[in-house]
């Protein structure tokens, strides 16, 4: 055990948690009082069962909810289910509804409706109307937690009721004031402070300045983010097609929300697909996983491996070029590779669609020629250092040169082709281009070989 | 011209500036009133001479500013540099302080200067500020604008002052006021809400409940990232090292900041190095930036290349080797790569720290093993397919377990390594890895198949 708190009683901590003292390891843990990133790595060092005993003897229910707020999505969905459905719902009862959703969102079916049903109505009923979006909806991502009047109440009023409830408003971060007209439908925003700015017997409906900005509750993360560039408030209402007021979706989780997307995206690049790992899961989970990515891009590389094996005799007549093979692969991917992750942010973005691609093509390519001259060059300077001679070296050379440019170009619009047929172009684009750019460098490189020899 | 806005005039606003009829162009463009994706899509398409000169001819300041604040802060900088320094101080000037200072921070000294002189007395010192700290500092995050008072002052006086400065501050989004005591360090932070509830004659000294939680100037954006972390607050003040107030830094910023740092990871990882890139760049930026990093591949992977040419004799005993050797090269990779991108997330997460690789390892090599093994029989059962006999299939079946194991931790203790010897994991440790896997693949296999044959 290397992790340790400030003041030291990390060790002493988990001696109390191997020795099953777990009262007084929580109290001791509880003086400790670590902060979110000596929290992150302690509970790190444990494994789930362990974590879930251990939070569920921390008797001060603000420190318990501090732990499930500040770890990872991904430990703490593992350690609820190792729960009892009583002790678990009774901890994420502690959480924000949005957080609340999330957890409940990572555990199977069953875990789910058993924590459920254990949850106070009001906050069962809450998981239910959210858990029925995707996460990356502005009805996923929304809290249910706001404060609302309806637009005939007057400012005295409004002021006694913040008066009474306080701390409560306190707790939930209240920054607006949503106005209820008709059928239930959202009227209005006003920040707090007109509040304080306006005549006491007004009624609330004269704070509206304008229609309100909202999010529809099935807005996707890139149109709740396009949203809230374009305004400049720290939270949007979300209604549904009625225009009744769902709830709240605030700016930092938004973008909080948009950096796990590109988590995802650069996790997944590097060839963590199923979900995000870490290594206090499960070894079998793991290597699922792992393996069916790995087994994936076996196959994919058979397609290059195959080439070479029709080409045996070619290659058997100069077999420098065996040397030179990788370094036409690793190169061609690699320029793949970076025309595809421009394509990638310029999808992002915005600035490119698939229906655009003879502009990517145009662009890319004028840069791709600049690209390959240099690279066949040293190519071809590599295979005469290796002992080939002029006519094999000028074979290889020129096959790099040109597998550059088919590589970059492949690069450059598999993205736009995997995003027309909806698939993720973060996940799959590095591996097809990867592998197309293989086949066709040796392919060419044998085929130009043969000819030369 | 494929981008569009709603109404259809896009196509329009292109010809007119196409036509240089700047001045028409702009007018329609901003008649249209296209939204931040559209805004994106259009000024993607055109370069940044065009772009400075277009942005420049609209005359609704607040649309110029959105424009600002909506395009990416990659393609900002070149704009801004393309035009006269008054021009471009007017401009930045109606940006937030923080947002100025990173336009200005990405332009080059000399355009720095001669627009920064151009600024405002107000907007020069608080740029002059803000640029001395590093953009992923506490004090780089921070925007100067808020709303402070000294405790002396009473809750009447200070609803007087918020009243009749009522639309400077809706504009700066007040939500906190900051409270002054001697020597002008930061005594205390209370929500807006609080001065609604408080009695008029008091002074703000008794909102203070507390002492404020703070961020230092210096602070790292992992610690800052702890600190909203650790509190609810939807924005925290800086102090320096005596307490004055310098700032403050809102969630949503550090959080979107956040974001950036893991876009370049995932830039970096795909071989986007020097810096973003997008295709309305210059092109020679482009070729510079792609084959710098090629070329460093490129002579990293002579590595792998040259175990091969050192073996040409024993390849030529057994050609359908050469067939083999880019399976083992590409699957050691992808699994060295899954097993650093765990490492570089768990070091993100501070889950784990460079001095406990020996845990690291031990978790890692139980899992390598399991994978090792059919990735081996995978091989050696490929290596017969194309016609290799037991003992050669045997030989690099053995080579393909062995080196997955190899490659596994590499990937796994090499981000450790790198943040060792503090440089980015996310950069260097595809390349390292993989070059390390290459060069004990090919040697693994070649040997092996030496003694075999």
């Amino acid at each position: 055990m290397e992790q340790d708190f400030q003041n030291q009683v990390g060790p002493e901590v988990v001696e109390l948690i191997v020795a099953d003292r777990l009262a007084e390891a929580a109290a001791l843990y509880q003086t400790a009082d670590p902060d979110p990133d000596e929290t992150r790595a302690f509970f790190g060092s444990l494994d789930s069962a362990t974590a879930a005993a251990f939070v569920s003897a921390i008797t001060d229910e603000s420190k318990a909810r501090e732990v499930l707020l500040w770890l990872p999505p991904e430990q703490v969905g593992p350690m609820i289910g190792e729960l009892d459905p009583p002790v678990a719902a009774a901890l994420i009862g502690q959480l924000p509804s949005d957080e609340r959703a999330d957890v409940l969102a990572s555990l199977d079916d069953d875990a789910r409706t058993a924590i459920q049903s254990q949850l106070p109505a009001e906050a069962r009923a809450d998981a239910a109307a959210l858990l029925q979006y995707p996460p990356d909806t502005a009805g996923g991502l929304m809290e249910t937690e706001l404060l609302k009047f309806p637009t005939t109440t007057t400012v005295r009023e409004a002021i006694r009721d913040l008066r009474s409830n306080q701390e409560r408003y306190a707790q939930i971060g209240v920054q607006y004031i949503y106005l209820i007209g008709d059928n239930r439908r959202l009227a209005g925003v006003a920040p707090l402070r007109d509040l304080m700015l306006a005549p006491e017997d007004a009624p609330l409906a004269t704070l509206i300045r304008r229609e309100p900005a909202t999010l529809r509750d099935t807005d996707d993360l890139h149109e709740v983010a396009n949203a809230f560039d374009e305004h400049t408030f720290i939270a949007l209402p979300v209604v549904d097609s009625n225009g009744v007021l769902l709830g709240v979706v605030n700016r930092a989780d938004a973008s909080e929300s948009e950096q796990h997307q590109t988590e995802d995206q650069y996790r997944v690049s590097q060839g963590i697909v199923g979900g995000e790992e870490l290594r206090s899961m499960p070894v079998a989970l793991r290597l699922r996983r792992r393996t069916a990515w790995l087994g994936i891009n076996l196959l994919l590389c058979l397609g290059g491996a195959a080439v070479i094996a029709l080409h045996q005799e070619t290659l058997a007549k100069a077999i420098v070029v065996a040397a030179v093979l990788p370094v036409v692969s690793a190169t061609s991917g690699n320029a793949a590779m970076q025309a595809a992750a421009v394509s990638i942010r310029e999808l992002t973005l915005g600035i490119i669609e698939p229906r655009t691609w003879r502009r990517v093509l145009a662009h890319e390519l004028s840069l791709a020629v600049l690209m390959a001259i240099p690279l066949g060059l040293g190519v071809a300077a590599l295979a005469r250092l290796w002992g080939a001679d002029w006519t094999i070296g000028a074979a290889v050379g020129g096959a790099m040169a040109i597998n550059a440019l088919v590589a970059i170009a492949i690069g450059a619009i598999c993205p736009l082709v995997l995003r027309r047929f909806e698939v993720d172009p973060a996940l799959a684009s590095g591996p097809i281009a990867t592998t197309m750019a293989d086949v066709s460098g040796f392919a060419l490189t044998l085929t130009l070989v043969a000819w030369a020899s």
